[in-house]
């Protein structure tokens, strides 16, 4: 297993970047890695760092794709960029994993046309952890990558959430949850009302109904299925949880739970490998929990296994 | 002007109404109030707690809308009750105003049969404040009326949410957000990125641009608007962050100002005269701050100024 990094992605590259590669190198000395980045600002760093090369591999990318690039175009005209070089050798087999702080647009064009979708998939999603109030962590999704969604699309992100939260989050059997405005069956806007039917006959998953608003932060449900517009305004009021406790200079170990570094980056799930886009404003703890993802995600195989669920269903 | 209130809806009706009723008289004594309500129940109550009946009217309403029931069923089956009498007393303009901590659902239907919507809107809408990080209050429309919604539909709601921030919030020349995913025009699902010119064409509303989840508690718009559905979760979320603070045993005065009691109820907008929906667990605080809304309301002529707006944009 190699694990492949965009060294240059993120206001606090690469610094912070080889600060994250050095704390995981400590924690796990053999594990193969792949620096894409320039060269000749990755080196002297690595070498300050007294960072060894033994188990890391270095690859020569000059250009670099700004944060608000648009990611196709700069994905074209910028083939040597430490984007593009990495989902290169993520497409050839020569990494495993990939993940960047970066454009994260340009990561999921990347991912689009370097790696397969799981087959049976309709569209990969992302996700996010809510930390539950009592302890423990749900996962919501689809947090942004899909804004306008069909009731399809979210039974089976109800499939491949629970996958992750059995697999990644040792929930066994985790509940799901479908994001509404009420409890009954009846409620909601058209996409939720359509989606209750398919949730609720879905063998591959242990539906419990609907979760409101109000639920989201208590943890009723393991798994929680919305659209990715309604996700993406949860998760971002979410993770301001943790700035605003500061903000009112609340020391408390619930509200710095929010804090995303604890996270690392959300991966892509549904396709054949995994991809984790960070934070763009990630720091040395998130650049470290990525890395340990990507590690953890290919050692429970939890790609292969979404991949038999999906299959199960169909 | 007469406030119309049910003493009957919601679970701790209606001892709590009682003590609502009570304690807005103490503030304002002479505003004329008309009570709905089974008067063998009422009367010994508003005896017990020594409220004076000179500018009251209690109305016998001996019939009571549960909670649960389905709303046209319930209004048409039971004519007696106090949700019922009080819109056909608010339709024949006994009363000027119309509130209920009862069946939300009722309260709706009941609206829309009994009194007009204001000329030019395509719907009613209903609202709620989010208290500001650094002071002040915000407004965000719709909260659940209208679960899918057009454009044209945020269109107004930006209108309607504008008057009231500057006639009831006292914010002069509110500023007005969308909720969307990004800061980027062109970002969202397919209503936010319709919606998104026509704010900015908008020549009512003072329109700052998309405002994402992370600044939905921060206040960096006066006015926020969104679809229902996304509006509820939000609402249901924000609502949820003072039982969090309370169940984390905090004491913070940000938090405490997400205690829903504070603002009594939300009042449907849109319509020729208020009509406050109130939250089910209402207690006294909730009662009383629910008529002074109303007073408010009916004092500042809100729906009228709404009516104004509304037609100098069409």
């Amino acid at each position: 297993m190699v694990i492949g990094i965009d060294m240059m992605g993120g206001d606090y590259a690469p610094v912070q970047a080889v600060k994250g590669v050095k704390a995981f190198q400590e924690r796990f000395p053999s594990t193969p890695l792949c620096l894409f980045g320039d060269e000749s600002i990755l080196l002297p760093l690595l070498h300050q760092e007294k960072i060894s090369l033994e188990h890391i591999t270095v690859v020569h990318a000059p250009e670099q794709i700004g944060m608000h690039e648009h990611p196709t175009k700069a994905l074209k005209e910028k083939p040597n960029s430490s984007i593009a070089i990495g989902f290169g050798w993520l497409s050839k087999g020569k990494i495993d994993s990939f993940m960047s702080a970066g454009n994260t647009g340009a990561m999921l064009v990347g991912t689009h046309f370097s790696i397969k979708a799981l087959e049976g998939v309709i569209r990969p999603t992302i996700s996010t952890i809510i930390p539950k109030l009592d302890g423990g962590a749900a996962l919501l999704l689809d947090v942004g990558l899909n804004a306008d969604c069909k009731p399809e699309l979210l039974n089976q992100f109800a499939i491949m959430g629970s996958v992750y939260a059995r697999v990644m989050l040792g929930i066994e059997n985790p509940s799901v949850g479908l994001i509404n405005v009420g409890e009954e069956e009846t409620k909601g806007n058209a996409l939720a009302q359509a989606t209750h039917p398919l949730l609720k006959e879905n063998k591959q998953i242990r539906f419990i109904g609907n979760v409101e608003g109000r639920d989201v932060l208590t943890g009723k449900a393991d798994v929680m299925v919305c659209d990715g517009f309604t996700g993406n305004i949860i998760l971002k009021m979410a993770e301001s949880l943790y700035d605003i406790a500061r903000h009112q200079q609340l020391s408390n170990p619930y509200f710095d739970r929010f804090n995303f570094e604890n996270y690392g980056g959300t991966p892509v799930l549904g396709v054949s490998k995994p991809v984790i886009i960070g934070h763009g404003i990630s720091g040395e703890k998130a650049f470290l929990n990525m890395l340990c993802l990507a590690q953890d995600m290919t050692n429970k195989q939890v790609m292969e296994q979404m991949s038999l669920a999906l299959a199960a269903q169909s």
